[in-house]
Parts: C-alpha cells; structure tokens; sequence
C-alpha cells in the first residue's frame, strides 16, 4: 500500500494558508541556518499527490519548485489545463483520495507526499496519513485553510521526535498508531 | 497593568476540551516522570481567572485543586450559586475580560492564570495575554473547545523555549510580541 506523508508548516493556531491561499505569514519569518529536514524528507518520497488549491498556488510562484512527480487530486481541473512546460511534472486525475493512492500503488509508489490543507484533511479521514512533520510558526494568524478538520474518530499519535528550528519554530514528527 | 498567562494542553488539532468539556482524551494519556512545570507555574500567579465552563468542570471533580483564588467570569453565575465549601475561594463577577483585569491590577495582581479555551480566545483578542505554555497531546480529536479563535489581527508570538515530555507531548513556552 502506498502511505501518505505530510510534510507541512502552520500558525500556532492550526492553518497551513490563509482562506485566499496566502503564505505571507509564513514567508515574512525570518530566515535561520538550520536544516528543515525538507530535501532529505523528499528524498524518501516517490512523488508528491496535492488538491487543485495548492497546485494554482505552487503555479503561481513562477517556478516549479518540484523534481520528483506531481499528482493534482481534481474534479475540474484536467490534463489540458496543464502548461506545456508542466505536461512532464503534473498529472491531474479525478480520483478519490484512496483511489488515487490504489493507482500509484499499482504504478510502485510506497510513499506519497500529501500537501495542502483539504487534501490532507481526506487523506486524514480515510487513514491514508502513516507520518507528519509539522513545523509551527510563532504567529497567530486568526482563521485560513486548517491542517486538521472533523474526523469520524479519535487519531491517536506517537510523538517520534520534536526539535526548535532557527529558534522561533518548532518542528515535530508524529506517526498515526494502527 | 495585571498580564494574562496561560498553561494549558491541547490535542494536536487545537482543542483543550470536546465540545461537552470532557477531558478523556487527555486523561487517558500515559503518565510519565518528566515535571509538566505546573506546580512551578501556579508559584508565579496571584490567582486564576476562568469562564463557567471550566469551573463547572473543575467542581465537578470533587475535589477542589487550586490554592490561588480563583475568579469566574460570568453573566449568569452570582456568588449566591458557589458552594459554601468555595465562597472563600471562588468570587464570581459579571465584567468584561478588561474590566476584570483592571479590578484585578487594583487589588495588586500582576499575573492571573487565564484558563478555558472560550476565556483564554477572547482574552488573546483584546491584547490581554503576555504568555502561552501550551503542551500538545499526540492525538487528534476532530472537535471541540479550540484554545484559539477568530482575530482582529495577526499576532506574533516569540519562540522562549520548547521540550518534549514524557517522550509522547511537546511542551512549548510563547510570549506575545508587543
């Protein structure tokens, strides 16, 4: 079975984004030496499966930031609406969250990076979560798009480490208990 | 000026207590050695302000477990319904979070320990908060009480220190930037 990762930063207070999408609380932190983890966690995964939203946003940064292949979960959205220069990086389907994970089973994928608050809220639902690292940012930000919603049940987690990054973030691994 | 502290635990999606105030999920928690700073935490307050949400639960307890008076904010709740074992350890007032913190100041507290999510947002909101510790539980309970709520503005929060505990919750110390 393919498992999803998250790997993901958020305010204090629980949001990945504002309601717009936007990432200026997030950006306006000041930068710091310390390693995030980020390359080493792309490392591990086979490639990357987010919702609609992150995808436009992501696009929307001029330059695609991705070397490993992206899966765009949409209803609407479809191959054609892809830039030429994306047609090799992107690949939209409309698929369920545990559809689409069948899918990049079958094509070998053992591990797929889940972004985005909605997206990662289904995959959450549906125990298609096994590991997230979460770095929180000292802001509160007030309401935006929540890493976490409503569940049918109780989540419990094992804390696997935690860490202060650059001195204002914390940064913490959890893995969902089976 | 009397400053607003918090202590306080909260599942990994926010919440301190679920929507009835039961605290299972977090009682339910393996017990461990590490000093959760409490005890350390209560010698530094004058005394606790809450909403009648958390002194209903409190009482409901049993046993009373705080030394430091204890005020309880509310429109609805007089002196007459405190319990004769607490009328000399409950005070029960119908003011505002401001209202409260300045009779509070006229009585010489400098620190109040602010607890209940519904108190602590609304606190947060009129800029009354100085310090947050607010210890994660690793488990995700769906909904509830969130310790956080809507805001007029962001807040930025400054980083003092973060731990883990018990090997299983993350323990991190904030103070609201001014």
């Amino acid at each position: 079975m393919t498992t999803g990762r998250v790997f993901i930063a958020t305010s204090l207070d629980g949001y990945v984004a504002r309601k717009d999408h936007s990432l200026d609380w997030l950006m306006k932190q000041p930068q710091g030496p310390d390693d995030t983890g980020y390359e080493a966690f792309v490392e591990t995964i086979d490639g990357l499966v987010m919702g609609r939203g992150s995808y436009e946003t992501v696009k929307g940064f001029g330059t695609w930031p991705y070397t490993k292949p992206v899966v765009v979960l949409s209803k609407t959205l479809s191959q054609s609406d892809v830039p030429a220069e994306l047609q090799d990086k992107v690949r939209t389907v409309d698929l369920s969250p545990k559809a689409a994970m069948d899918m990049l089973h079958a094509e070998g994928w053992t591990k797929a990076y889940v972004d985005g608050g909605r997206l990662v809220q289904s995959f959450m639902r549906e125990g298609l979560i096994e590991e997230l690292v979460i770095t929180t940012i000292p802001i509160l930000i007030g309401q935006g798009i929540s890493l976490f919603g409503e569940l049918p049940q109780d989540i419990d987690l094992e804390l696997v480490s935690s860490k202060v990054l650059n001195e204002n973030m914390v940064q913490s691994h959890y893995r969902v208990e089976r």
